[in-house]
């Protein structure tokens, strides 16, 4: 109970201060993420030292190499992170677009303009490095940020914490727009407050999203999983199909955006999977396919139902032979996980019925599926990849920490004059 | 069991079938609006019975007033709600609009364009008529819809529904995309499918929405309160003050954009008050103040703690006097619901600073807040008004049936190409 009083106050006390934010300049913030890094370089020998006692304790803990690799950062790493949040810096300033000016009538007009959304909840495994990331984007946004790590990564987030807030300390941005979390107890507080926090992006496992997507009424910007397909028309184009395909399973197995499954049609199946298997064998990946593809590749394992809706994360790609593109729309939409889904085909016709009905945030004709990444798209940084249906949706940049509100002025302007019999019209002329 | 076993039939079926809709011409989509305009004049007769029967069953249950009033529907309420139908044809379509078209690198395009969201679900009280708005904006946004009415309006929305399909199926647009549910268990199972359905609308009173809005984790278009502020800022043009104060109450109290509570800057207070005092007076409005009102208007009644969280949908205004914009900020941001907020002031700083500390989806200088609505703002429809953070907020047009996707167009592009030691560099050149 004392835990859950005091987290939202931190919250509201996070909430007042990022309101502030919403006015200051672009010059105002930029100048604020370089008294951050300014403050990061002069504390390294500080962090690095947190970090190694970290590192030591998750040692001892017996922690997996993977995340003992995300958790480790020495002076490079620190360097290359102060770099990404120097980066940020010279992007341009999400807060303040404006989407829509119209002319209501003489001397009313209506302004769509984006804005900070308020209050970003932050929950990350390992990786201290996210904490400078995250704080970087939201001083760029407008926005306050609530940072909670992971215990095995808690004397480098405090240190790094510090760091920042001493280094806004001196700026127009308020250091209580960045608090850091530290209890475990607290990732579930955090996820209750949906009054006071506007967005959450974790950053973890596919099992620790969906944890948390799960847990929470707020918004959450993520995704749990990344099935994509490679669909090989009729119509393919092989030489293409085989690069692609390759490119899309083998590129780098463990992203998000990495292929999982290959569907092919039969009436290219015998020409094709003769001659992708053995790219796929030399980069040492297992094949399992359905019984139509056993036909063609026998020497392959067994795809069962399971394998259309698992993510391997590693060198496994699953192959079913689909008679139509019909078929194969129905098989994504059906298995996929709405990340990414690719068609190889010369048919443009065909092209474009896949792009229109396969229902996922990427849709792409003959390239990889690897592409699909904030900054591929070039958007300059990533908050994340999200899966659900309404925007942001797929990368989102800078653009996923920001709203918009309405805003109208008036000079003394009255419903009534634009209602009843008398009625005047609204001129509705849009200024930009 | 049985019902929650159909009832995902129905959404698999209208989500296929709305699937197709996808790739619809804007043509096309007119064409089935107007057919089913021409259905629905044909079956008139037809439609009013059934609504007659609803209407008498309705009385003997003893149905509040205004209830039946919103549930009777005349020939000439019909005619209405058709010629509204035709309007939904003449409006811009809100699917294939290309927010983003950045070439990559040479042959590598990248498009962000808009598309449907996919099926809907509609949850309506009595209201036969929106059954036929709502179903004319599914068809132009390309998706599919599933209405649920009130149990009081049943024989009415199965007629419109059948006289829908009944018009849709000489079209392109499947029948299966509009879908009436009529039982009260549905509406719970309709609430739990996630997976199948993207989008809740309600349509009903306050407490009807804030039941939907706790009981599903599909996201919901549409807000449970509207408890708007007017401060009147110490450099306040009293005239336009009285003027916009009164409209904003007045107009048409029982909107969701009509003001509950009057803030006062406390320098302008003894002369603002007793010149509004009488024109409120005159309209009916019972006022409640606090203790600083009440020592300048004395026969006004007290307003408690309640009262600043209370929407009165009423001749009801509460009174509060502040010492500081700060101070008005704070209380709207407290006790508002994000909906629509006015200051009116001459001084143009002052305004900057409360449209942009305000957290709310309208914010309107010197103008009533009876403006925020769709149609006001030139949105030719409205879907709802949506207090929630993330877009889209506010009054919602046809934009917020459609989400987007990410297209990328390569010639067989592989991500290895960009990455490495020898990486290729993105041109990341905006092509519109």
């Amino acid at each position: 109970m004392i835990t859950e009083i005091s987290l939202i106050e931190i919250a509201k006390t996070t909430r007042q201060a990022a309101q502030k934010s919403a006015i200051l300049s672009t010059k105002a913030k930029n100048e604020a993420i370089e008294a951050v890094a300014q403050a990061l370089e002069k504390t390294t020998p500080k962090i690095i030292t947190a970090n190694q006692l970290d590192c030591r304790i998750a040692e001892t803990d017996g922690i997996a190499k993977p995340l003992y690799n995300r958790l480790k950062m020495d002076e490079n790493k620190l360097k290359g992170a102060i770099a990404g949040l120097r980066n940020v810096a010279t992007l341009p300033d999400p807060v303040g677009t404006v989407q829509i000016h119209r002319e209501l009538d003489t001397g009313l007009t209506l302004k769509r303009i984006t804005c900070p959304l308020g209050v970003v909840g932050v929950v990350f495994e390992a990786r201290p490095d996210a904490v400078i990331q995250i704080s970087a984007l939201a001083i760029k946004s407008g926005n306050g940020v609530i940072l909670k790590g992971g215990k095995e990564a808690i004397n480098s987030c405090q240190e790094l914490v510090t760091a920042i807030r001493h280094g806004l300390s001196k700026t127009s941005v308020n250091p209580d727009t960045v608090q850091l979390l530290t209890t475990r107890e607290e990732t579930m507080e955090l996820l209750k407050l949906d009054e006071y926090i506007d967005l959450i992006i974790p950053r973890g496992s596919n099992s620790f999203v969906k944890f948390v997507q799960e847990n929470t009424q707020i918004p959450v910007l993520g995704h749990a999983e990344g099935i994509c397909h490679i669909y090989v028309d009729k119509f393919a184009d092989i030489p293409k199909a085989v690069k692609i395909t390759t490119d899309a399973k083998t590129q780098y197995p463990a992203a998000c955006n990495a292929a999982e499954t290959l569907l092919v049609h039969t009436d290219i199946a015998t020409k094709f999977l003769p001659e992708i298997l053995p790219k796929l064998e030399k980069s040492q990946v297992e094949l399992r396919g359905d019984t139509a593809t056993k036909h063609i590749l026998p020497s392959i394992k067994v795809a069962t139902d399971t394998d259309w809706a698992t993510e391997y994360s590693d060198l496994i790609l699953s192959i079913k032979i689909v008679n139509s593109l019909e078929e194969a729309i129905a098989h994504i939409n059906t298995y996929g996980s709405r990340h990414t889904d690719a068609i190889i085909t010369e048919d443009s016709k065909t092209a474009e019925i896949f792009l229109a009905q396969i229902d996922a945030a990427g849709v792409f004709h003959n390239c990889s599926t690897r592409f699909s990444d904030g900054f591929r798209y070039g958007f300059g940084a990533e908050v994340g990849i999200s899966t659900q249906k309404m925007p942001p949706r797929g990368p989102v940049g800078l653009e996923g920490l920001v709203t918009y509100k309405y805003q109208i002025f008036g000079d003394g302007h009255i419903a009534a004059t634009y209602s009843g019999e008398n009625a005047k019209l609204f001129t509705h002329r849009d200024l930009c």
